[in-house]
């Protein structure tokens, strides 16, 4: 058995209004940064689990992060997976 | 000018506790999930910034990030810069 550091990655769908990514938007103007940008806001869920190999791991935590630590409705999720020391 | 996408990954330090991340462990219990599995929880900030070509994008985000998207004292940041489309 390994270890391995999974990223799970959620972030809201682009059609959901994200609150705080406005906020933030507004706070660099705020700070004097007058150039566009746009900001979204997510989460990232870092998980460290043994596995066999990396796509056991990855296969466990998509399982995990499709049934309850993505909100489906909202919310979409990516994964990448390293091998931890 | 182009478009570029850099994400900022946010994490707590490893010194610092993580309840949040504590939680999820738990849930992961709750769940049925008996597995080992140390869970850290932080945030991506996906800026999307003109830039004449990515290093200077990744610069004006580096300077964000550590001004005041990351709390130094506690927090750690990451950078990835894509050109978005």
């Amino acid at each position: 058995m390994k270890k391995f550091t999974v990223k799970v990655t959620v972030m809201l769908k682009k059609s959901v209004l994200d609150p705080q990514g406005a906020a933030v938007e507004r706070a660099l103007k705020a700070h004097g940064h007058h150039e566009p940008v746009s900001v979204r806001i997510g989460k990232v869920i870092e998980l460290t689990l043994n596995g066999e190999n990396a796509a056991a791991a990855e296969k466990k935590a998509a399982e995990w992060a499709d049934s309850f630590l993505a909100n489906p409705v909202m919310e979409t999720f990516a994964l990448s997976v390293e091998e931890s020391e």
